[in-house]
């Protein structure tokens, strides 16, 4: 089955302890797309400027990624920068520009219509109802942030009631909740609408709960971090094109799609923006697979 | 095998956001002796003062916790006083009164310079091995603090070259090694001296390293801290006491040991001091077990 994301498409300018990258590819919608893109096909929705290099998107479309629902604007690509701490947890957000981002609304394409599963990235909660009124999702996963909850908490609790799995960070599931333990966060979660809510940790990991049920599994200790800008997004997208592939959601689906999404996010922290999450094959997704199940099983 | 432990017994006074607790039995090696005490023989060597309340060494004597090595000095018991915050992975130190403990010189009774397990709490380097030197062990596992890294490190190196595994903190990983990265840390570790490392991560778990080899294990996901005073020490206890009862230390056991340190440390959370750890039973212990492979199996 497919998988259709909403989200941005933008020029990252970062700045790590391994370096420095200008300009990069980047956006929560491209690299979902990537990760998703090794499971299933997969539909992108944003918008990028008239300045968006032609190599990134010959990059998205050597992967299938259908680009139909990608609109090109006036104006400039959505533009990030960033620079992480010594601390590579820690991350300021230097710039943001807008830019063609300012104004878009998503239009879905038929084919991204008819996607059995759609992702709708952190945007304005009201875009994300747009898109659900568009689509014909059976299964429906969401990621916000703590400016929405903020300044769109209402809007959000609406889109929430209408969603199977919310894929949040866990600082932001205890602004959303107002709740410090994380397992009493995830019941109040429950209690607004998603049946089932991954809470992400960075490099701690990411714990996945469906009713009372709970699944744990680390981050993939990785030697050398360069970038992890994008991670969430990617999990995100290894998560939702790993249940596409399966076709079907239940406890065994879901705990094997927490694994494909730490899988995907450990590649790509280990390159600047999708460098690496676009170099590696199914066959090194399934490798590092494998070594997931000899990191965490002791009987 | 039995297992002989070398460290703090202690009255603390605590303040959690769950309440307060004044004079509660505390210190590394209490809450050690009473993890290890569910697997296997414990000699508990410590020292405390006149005022050590008897309910206190009932409670050990009760779990078959052997105190023939538990001096009891003139002048008062080891005390220390903490505040955790809302955040209570965060603490602050209020008060520390070594006591009695200011001039411990542990002297080991024949049967714990017997046991086949050694575990060298958070005391002064010069002390660790003042203990190395009367005791017999085959395998011997160390825990030490920033203040030993700071001020007594080239005595913590020279014990760290006759120890088998080091038990510490993420953080103190990274001020002994200088490293931020905790696998990479954990190779500079073993060069040092032990072939194993386990790096404990308070609520994210903790990791294990064996040369090459790496194992992952979350923390329980508890609904609700009261208190997580002793839960490191008690973590060690569950390690050390596994890996005696299985009598012998390879990666399968080793990895199964860290799962009952975590499954130990669990409780102890559960409540003020080791009061929940002292309630419950073996039985508890393997149903929670079982639960933390339900946490962290996908196939």
């Amino acid at each position: 089955m497919s998988v259709t994301v909403v989200g941005s498409v933008a020029l990252d300018t970062v700045e790590t302890p391994a370096g420095r990258n200008d300009e990069g590819l980047g956006g929560a919608a491209t690299f979902f797309s990537l990760a998703a893109s090794f499971y299933t096909d997969v539909h992108l929705v944003g918008v990028v400027g008239e300045d968006f290099p032609e190599q990134h998107v010959a990059l998205l479309q050597s992967k299938n990624i259908s680009l139909n629902g990608l609109e090109r604007a006036p104006g400039k690509t959505f533009r990030w920068t960033g620079r992480y701490h010594d601390d590579i947890n820690e991350r300021d957000t230097l710039d943001t520009q807008l830019n063609v981002f300012e104004h878009f609304h998503p239009k879905l394409p038929r084919a991204a219509c008819e996607s059995e599963f759609l992702f709708l990235g952190n945007i304005h909660p009201a875009l994300q109802m747009e898109v659900l009124e568009q689509a014909n999702a059976g299964f429906v996963g969401l990621d916000t942030m703590n400016l929405w909850i903020n300044v769109a908490g209402d809007g959000l609790k609406a889109v929430l009631k209408e969603v199977d799995a919310l894929i949040i960070n866990d600082s932001e599931v205890r602004l959303l909740t107002g709740e410090r333990n994380i397992v009493v966060g995830a019941s109040k979660v429950h209690a607004l609408g998603p049946e089932i809510v991954v809470v992400k940790k960075g490099e701690h990991g990411c714990l996945l709960f469906q009713g009372d049920r709970l699944f744990a599994v680390p981050a993939f200790p990785l030697r050398h971090v360069v970038d992890p800008t994008g991670a969430g997004d990617t999990f995100a997208g290894g998560f939702m094109g790993s249940l596409a592939k399966q076709g079907h959601v239940d406890w065994t689906t879901l705990r094997q799609a927490v694994v494909h999404g730490s899988v995907a996010a450990s590649f790509t922290c280990e390159a600047f923006g999708p460098d690496r999450l676009a170099a590696v094959t199914y066959a090194d997704i399934m490798r590092r697979y494998d070594a997931f199940r000899a990191l965490t099983q002791f009987t």
